[in-house]
């Protein structure tokens, strides 16, 4: 295998091709590549079973031990699947309190526009955290709402949100919970038994390290039943793809072949690197050094320690008058890393991933990259970044 | 290149994987799947490049000269196309007349059910082709009828419907046409100076030879500009789609990088073996030789010369009590060739698709191994098959 970890990490990607330092899609291992070298026939026995192994191993990652929950694949992006949960899950006449400190919440508030549904927002802003007493307190006031929607990792930010805390209010006051787990599911613990949401949504091309082209639901096989003659569109009718996933184990539509065969070999790395533990372990220290190296440039991230997510983090662009940001990503692109534009609103800021098939040896090297392009760039790091300090301070736990 | 055509025929699939003698997912060619080696950043310039490429590629196949049309490609399978079309172009109050003979027409049917959207249908049974004259009664009938949704080839049957004499009553009637064109496009001639369809939807793992992941809509800048707020899906929207890829250059949500590399080398393919015309020539040739050859072995086809399709054909399950669908798909996968089942409510039946990278060599060999199958079942091919000839005297042209 050409991307075993040896003691000077991993392989490097193919043809001097860059990292992608971004939530996705991401550098990935070339095996999971290579699984992509073969045609699938979609409604063969081969590839029917290749469906059923990849729902056992995602199931396996919840630790559902009682079998209540199911695994429904569907063809898409993300967001495709946060549509689908959100038309699948939410009756007609149920109501969803959107949790949103970023792109993604505010594109599920959004996406329930579409739909026509009842739906009320907290909106954060960029990146505070929503936290569990002002969740109750929604709930009490509103006994409408049916539904709560918690972005696990908001990326537009790098925030960690608190989901158990989260968790526990909706719980509490009986309320069901949908969970967008996209850049965080496979890498940060989302335990059934201590979250217990409804249904949650991933991605094929995040944490798991596989490419682009589909997502899945895990959901309660209750909420599954439940959801028959809610969707608002026949492609992202969550229950008809299960049910007829239950009863041929193929797809409804044409499947990404070749990109479910790239999950499933992506699916089996993770296995053998110890699963969610093994793979949060790495996507952490890759975040320690980097930010550790980046902070000795005199960069600063926008978030406080404690809601720092393993998977993106935000820096502010430094408050100099050479640093130009679309020069800074050329010169990083130059020196092999693609690196990502930010997407605050107010601050001008990047983000750097931290997630896919890299380590803390390349993590060590983009660090190397950044000091060389602020020097290109003749940017003196000792000069003061563009902090929003007084914002910070609202961040305290 | 390891797929180049030689006097023997393309070069076989790799590691011995089977032909597949499928609608899509199809036997593509190595260098097609080999593009997918590498991993693309999303937001990055080499990828908006693609993507632009790409767009361009796809329009100079629909002749048109005057830069009326323009080309919007969409994560999911081709039935999320279908759906996204009918959501985008069908005002909330417009009413569609579906013409159906067949699971993908009915579908469509389904789809505007799903939308809550005023639709009628024509459905013509198993595969008798809806005609112009009917078309046209049924909208002098019904003045509320804005759209017409036509299948080019539907295969379920495989049935070539007649679109030019479809779109030349619509057009005479003042409506509007949408065509599903997604297993014929790129291999039959569906030219905009001739259709004049308002839109049409196809994918990447038909006629162009990709795999799949995702299809696109060709419709006009017209339509495109007028489709804003009509969509029930913030995924399916195809106008802020459009918009945002307009505006950005870059794909609105997360898109399947992979798979687009590999289509944009399967479009190169394509220009190579000379567009349309030439792509249509094979398919012909493959579909020519198979029949003929299958033919003498007694099996009978379902459709009369004149409608069938280069694309799949449906054949008769021979009357012979030894004959097993199952053990004869088995028995054709064994020899390293993949069949379909048929999509028939009334006769049992199978389909063999005559698309994706291969020739007349591989279809000769497709004949010789049913040949051997059927000896292996001691299936007699002198007994007659289970025609149906008094259904198909209706489908005299």
């Amino acid at each position: 295998m050409a991307d075993t970890a040896t003691a000077q990490g991993f392989e490097p990607p193919a043809l001097g091709e860059p990292y992608l330092l971004t939530p996705g899609p991401l550098t990935t291992a070339y095996s999971v590549k290579q699984a992509m070298l073969k045609d699938w026939g979609s409604w063969d026995g081969d590839f029917r079973a290749m469906t059923a192994d990849m729902r056992r191993r995602l199931l396996a990652l919840t630790g559902d031990r009682k079998s209540e929950y199911d695994c429904v694949p569907l063809q898409g992006s993300g967001s495709y699947c946060v549509e689908a949960m959100l038309g699948s899950f939410v009756p007609k006449d149920g109501k969803v309190l959107v949790l949103a400190n970023g792109a993604y919440g505010l594109r599920a508030a959004q996406t329930m526009k579409y739909l026509g549904r009842a739906h009320t927002l907290i909106d954060k802003g960029d990146y505070l955290p929503p936290r569990g007493d002002e969740v109750g307190a929604a709930l009490d006031a509103d006994p409408a709402i049916t539904h709560v929607l918690a972005i696990h990792c908001e990326t537009s930010s790098g925030i960690l949100n608190p989901v158990p805390e989260i968790a526990e209010v909706v719980k509490a006051k009986g309320r069901k919970l949908l969970v967008d787990s996209m850049s965080a599911f496979g890498a940060v613990p989302l335990d059934v038994n201590d979250i217990g949401y409804e249904a949650m949504v991933s991605s094929a091309n995040k944490c798991i390290e596989g490419v682009p082209g589909f997502g899945f639901v895990i959901a309660k096989k209750s909420a599954l039943e439940a959801a028959k003659g809610n969707s608002h569109s026949l492609s992202l009718d969550v229950h008809a793809q299960w049910a007829a996933m239950e009863k041929t184990g193929q797809w409804r539509f044409t499947p990404p072949t070749h990109v479910v065969a790239a999950f499933l070999e992506a699916l089996k790395m993770h296995e053998a690197e110890g699963g969610v533990a093994g793979r949060g372990a790495r996507y952490t220290r890759n975040r320690d050094v980097m930010v550790a190296g980046m902070r000795e440039l005199g960069f600063e991230t926008l978030l406080s320690d404690r809601w720092l997510s393993p998977i993106i983090v935000t820096f502010f662009c430094p408050a100099h008058e050479k640093f130009v940001f679309n020069r800074f990503y050329e010169l990083m692109k130059d020196k092999g890393f693609i690196i990502y534009p930010g997407k605050l609103t107010v601050v001008d800021s990047f983000r750097v991933g931290c997630i896919g098939r890299m380590d803390e040896h390349v993590m060590r090297r983009v660090v190397e990259a950044a000091k060389q392009s602020l020097d290109e760039m003749g940017v003196d790091t000792a000069a003061p970044p563009a902090t929003a300090i007084a914002e910070r301070a609202k961040l305290a736990a």
